[in-house]
């Protein structure tokens, strides 16, 4: 059943254009939202703010970036205020309205074709056309952003390698693509970021958290689809066996044709024209590219092979015979849907409650890039909220109803327009926002996001338009984050409606319902297959079981079927799920019917899930936060708040004179006891570089202990990263300070208010 | 060169006695420390309590206990003080003077065939029949042991699955054994459990906490020898393909065999005598037992296989092209091995510093049981804590030097005595623990469970005797836990040299080594390959470089070994480690030799291995801290402490007035304020029976709102889980007190003396 579903979706997912993305679910990992305009956006960047345009910054060490060349991919812009600047400016405007009306005329085409009912086919091909137009707006929209903050992504992921925040996996083993291990300070950041995310959902919204397993036997991933769609197209090299991912390969071979020599303004065109509808094309059309253009392996000229369909899940067996299979999950839901019974139970049997779950899952990339973006194996954590398909409100909705977010709906998608600001309770009560719930998590994600130090103009809500959702879903927003890969889908929130649970039952036939109380009882007919299992232990022998069992599985309407038969021929041909069939006679079975007074119904809760990919939002906050010294670009930090900075403070004796000694150990013990990861560096090397070391990790804060220490009343200093400001704050007093600042409790400001301000440390006593 | 190494190991592990006790390294995980024994100390429980005693319980519902029968398998005992008992009482002393006597005259003879340097064959028997002798003298010592605190696994676990604290997974599919899903309960205690654990190492010890890859390639794992050791013996049905475990599988059958009526005393007594050796016989002597007694598949009477090596990693391939294989990790550690030069540069070169890793790892075992204690996932935390081989003292020895711990050293069991009670420093200091690094994370793991609940007198540490430790460790000892399954070993602490390290340099050629400085500089003869680029390159063409690479990870040794045959015959025969080999001219490569003046000297670090199974410690945990109430069976709670307890607090109205309302929703705030995990349950049902509701998953404290609490000054009543006691306290200041009671900073005697008691809820206004 789930298979007929899934293949009756005419088009799930638009971004990537991959198999996969018919999968009915959101499957954020494995989206990069506009990857390919990222370059356009890139070559954009020769403008950057004043200053640096003014002067051009030294090349770091050991990365080559060029400056003010086409070539500079890596050096690359972030917006600021950006689309305010867009609307607000008329020259800009001009630019962008006939582009705009063009994505409008092939969005009221898509509107006009599926009214009429016209053709799948032609409905698809004026999506695609309407994607491709989308595509030309946003790369020009991005084009003409001016540029406000400079960032060099080799730059940084220098400094996250050099400090091992992370780095590639097994790398004296050569390494494996797609794998990274995180260093102390990597996982330091994801652990504060897990433990705020906590904070923000599990505990706020009370959620029962679970931990299920990671290995799961294959008819679990049966009923979700995964078995069957959870796929990217890749052809292998006829000799070598090396394998490529299809749309990466086209896209590769078009760009280098259209670049060579000969190639004609009618051949460069038609390559361009291909590669912005490459995410729509099929499996067929995706081959009849190879064979037009004669694309060869890459790497040895060898032919290629048809296209493969190539399942994304890590296959193994479980236990040793060798007969059960399983994989490792692609997401964490499924562990959560499949203790639904159980988790309703907990709950009392009460509706709503949502359930959530941080953990690893893992998908076998065909050939994944991009750093921690696309990745083999990851870190999601995931929220299912049931609740009943009636009531969709949610209790504390007042309390977000005038977040401000950037919304990207599918209606301005479809007329070229811009994402606008709007509040979230104007958005839920226009309908633009299905339901409260959804929009509860959608500003809930939003400040999330923004309390861990996500920029804000960086952040837009992009909702799934209808041609890219799955049919059973009556709404999805994706939390879409700028970096230098352009827009990268961080966070989805759905409201998928009964489909998972549906999915499941049918599988099991264990019924994953809740009950409400009617208004009023009712009576009811109730027709019900009675077996004699007398005479169907003695026909079928071992058999009878998994025939009862099977019959006790029927639908309402295929008992009225049996009723039929029986009456009709007077017998029932029943299949197994096993494929057996089996003949029933009157003697064997008979339908009873009766009326019963109800009290409850039943009912498929839905679900709205909002699904984080832990990994894109750490790797998107280290860019926002990636910053260089004015007037010296060799002296890099990290802006990360101090919630979740990997350590909360550093302790430096201004040398290594011993009567510091006692002061650093003291003030090492005091920060353990109140819970606070430090750094003590009583390294030589100037203090100024052991700062600079410090800001390299984020540490937001550091104490000095140097001469006036020893002086009573003992006193330290208190610097803070960003401003590198100091304040002279009291030896006992210092260890609060720093709890109050690293758990928001005071600000900067505050402390600098309070504290005098402190210039420059004695040398020499 | 790490295969020869393990080839070289005559027996590593004892207990139970698999091919995988053969894996250099504490392999807690796989291991039961006495899981045989567990049935004779179950079978002495029908001395109860007295009050238990007086008053059989009632059955709960659907678990089927029988009381007072000799089948009561599951009904078990706790020991309280069990070794101190044992030791002051003359009687029982006299019972197991001559058990004790039996074990110390084959430690002797153990000891003399070592000594003289006896066939391995030999010592290997004696061996046997030592650990043969030590259980009947552990079973019988449990069996006398007095019965203090009765425990009732069945309903234990029967209250585990109501309240979802763990339960099997995919359940709804059938289930998978060995594979659990943690709901709410059990996934909050675990992360409480974890975050402690990051308290008292990560953050105490300033470790550098990392999150390595689950996937791992094949290479690292031949290196480590998992690949080719990691397995445990099975036996097929020739003609279902059903698996069984070769020693389970043994045991069950002659314990069948010995039952039947027509066993005589001397074929039971034969029985009995290889079901106790059957740890220590190898694949030969398994098979021959098998063939003796003529043992058929249990589940069809079908013949069975030989014994096959059943490798427990989980295998799958990394990749499309089916080329890459890989494993689920079977452990944490060699994540952080691999690591080892980023975390040494991390660390600014010095030593000693550790490294902590949580995460989960995967044994696909063959026929999983035991529950949570042998299961196919299960959550690691890892320590590797890296020091200079000569330099094993620890700065901070002195903080646990009296710390009194019940160690049970290898010497103990030889002669058949008692683990006894030694401070850590005196340990240390007599040589019995090996140095203070490894006394110094004894005396912490020590701490550590004890702060989570886990009861002293249950506790112990076993020292590893010689012939079950790896041939490199200097010394390793086990934190065992008593549990109704006998004493489980549940963290390792292990001093492994250099092994780890040495292994991947030889398998990779780079060098895991650190460096100090030489008391003075050196100079020493230096002797290296030089090679002929471009003679080689001609030569060979494309195999130059990895014949290059080969050359530069020559040892010494080898070196000379080049020369040598450089100067006999002109030519060098190397062999690349894909087996191929290349004949070296004199006119490819020269050896040249110089001197140097260095002033370090590079080591390879040892390194002090503390490993914990969290899912362990936490059974036991959950059975130490199972109760009933006095006089009410069905009344069953966890007394868990409030730094684990899942939910530190619950919020019941007494009534579902609508005046408590706005009482509860405050009191809900600031608790989710004070980051204090919560349940508010206002259903119906009598106080008492939420409150009872409540213990069942150990939430600690309770606040009550009632008729009082509408008066000024508004008070609630807050009651405690263990002693059912409750004190009425102020409406805004209870919230700062659960806050200090959750985080130890206070106890309930201090609460309880603090504010007054309270004895009964108004029922009406």
């Amino acid at each position: 059943m789930s298979l007929q579903l899934l293949k009756a979706l005419p088009y799930l997912r638009t971004a990537t254009g991959s198999l996969r993305s018919q999968i009915p679910r959101t499957t954020w990992s494995s989206h990069i939202a506009s990857e390919a305009h990222a370059k356009v956006f890139l070559s954009t960047t020769t403008k950057a703010t004043a200053s640096a345009a003014a002067s051009p910054p030294t090349q770091p060490q050991g990365s080559p970036v060029t400056w003010g060349t086409k070539k500079q991919k890596r050096k690359v812009n972030l917006r600021s205020a950006a689309a305010e600047f867009i609307m607000s400016n008329p020259e800009i405007a001009a630019q962008l309205a006939p582009l705009r009306e063009r994505v409008q005329e092939q969005g009221n085409l898509v509107r006009d074709l599926k009214a009429k009912g016209a053709p799948e086919i032609d409905v698809k091909k004026a999506v695609a056309e309407l994607k491709a137009r989308k595509k030309v707006l946003e790369d020009k929209e991005l084009a003409l952003t001016p540029s406000v903050v400079s960032f060099d992504r080799a730059k940084m992921e220098d400094l996250l390698k050099r400090r091992f925040f992370y780095d590639q996996s097994f790398a004296i083993y050569g390494g494996i693509t797609g794998q990274y291990d995180f260093g102390p300070m990597g996982c330091a950041l994801k652990s504060n970021i897990l433990a705020l995310w906590r904070q923000y959902f599990a505990l706020e919204e009370q959620m029962l958290e679970v931990d299920c397993s990671i290995l799961t036997p294959e008819p679990v991933l049966k009923a979700s689809g995964h078995v069957e769609r959870f796929a990217d197209l890749m052809v292998k090299d006829v000799k070598t066996g090396e394998c490529f991912r299809l749309d990466h390969l086209i896209k590769q071979a078009l760009e280098k044709l259209s670049k060579a020599k000969e190639a004609t303004p009618a051949l460069q065109a038609e390559c361009e024209d291909i590669i912005i509808k490459l995410d729509g094309l099929n499996k067929q059309e995706l081959a009849d590219v190879l064979a037009k253009y004669n694309i060869k392996s890459p790497l040895t000229g060898n032919d290629l092979t048809e296209p493969i369909e190539f399942n994304l899940m890590f296959a193994t067996q479980i236990g040793p015979t060798g007969l059960v299979k399983g994989f490792l999950r692609p997401e964490t839901a499924q562990g959560i849907f499949v203790n639904f019974k159980r988790l309703l139970e907990f709950n009392q049997g009460k509706l709503p409650f949502a359930v959530a779950q941080i953990g690893n899952s893992f998908r076998n990339e065909i050939s994944p890039r991009s750093g921690l973006i696309r990745v083999r194996e990851f870190t999601m954590a995931e929220i299912e909220h049931f609740c009943d398909p009636s009531h969709k409100d949610h209790p504390k909705f007042g309390n977000v109803r005038s977040e401000k977010m950037t919304l990207y709906s599918a209606c301005n998608q479809m007329d070229g327009k811009s994402a606008s600001q709007v509040e979230i309770g104007e958005a839920v009560a226009t309908k633009l926002v299905a339901n409260e719930t959804l929009g509860y998590y959608m500003a809930r994600i939003q400040q999330f996001l923004l309390a861990i130090g996500i920029k804000s103009e960086c952040l837009r809500f992009r909702q799934h338009m209808s041609n890219e959702m799955a049919h059973y879903a009556c709404d999805c927003w994706d939390a879409e984050i700028l970096t230098s890969y352009g827009w990268v889908e961080c966070v989805g929130c759905a409201d998928r409606s009964a489909y998972d649970l549906g999915q499941h039952t049918a599988a099991t036939g264990v019924r994953l319902v809740a009950e409400k109380r009617l208004p009023a009882p009712k009576t009811v007919e109730v027709s019900e297959i009675v077996p004699n299992k007398q005479a169907l232990g003695k026909t079928f022998k071992k058999e009878a079981k998994n025939i009862t069992d099977a019959l006790a599985k029927l639908s309402l309407e295929e008992i009225g079927k049996v009723e039929q038969q029986l009456a009709g021929d007077g017998s029932y041909k029943l299949t197994l799920s096993d494929g057996q069939t089996h003949d029933l006679g009157k003697d064997t079975i008979s339908v009873k019917h009766s009326s019963k007074t109800v009290h409850v119904e039943e009912f498929i809760p839905s679900v709205v899930e909002p699904s984080f990919g832990i990994g894109r939002i750490m790797y998107a906050l280290l860019e926002h936060s990636f910053q260089c010294r004015d007037g010296d670009e060799q002296r890099c930090y990290f802006t990360l708040p101090s919630l979740v900075a990997p350590i909360k403070c550093s302790i430096l004796p201004l040398s290594n004179n011993a009567d510091f000694q006692p002061y650093t150990q003291k003030l090492s013990s005091a920060l353990t006891k109140a819970e606070l990861s430090h750094k003590v560096d009583d390294s030589s090397g100037s203090i100024g570089r052991r700062y600079a070391r410090t800001d390299e990790i984020a540490i937001p804060y550091g104490i000095t202990v140097d001469f006036d220490t020893l002086k009573e009343p003992h006193t330290v200093t208190l610097r803070d990263r960003n401003t590198m400001k100091q304040v002279r704050v009291g030896l006992e007093e210092v260890v609060g300070v720093v709890k109050d600042l690293s758990t928001a409790r005071t600000s900067w400001e505050q402390v600098a208010q309070k504290y005098p301000l402190f210039e420059q440390q004695e040398a020499t006593k």
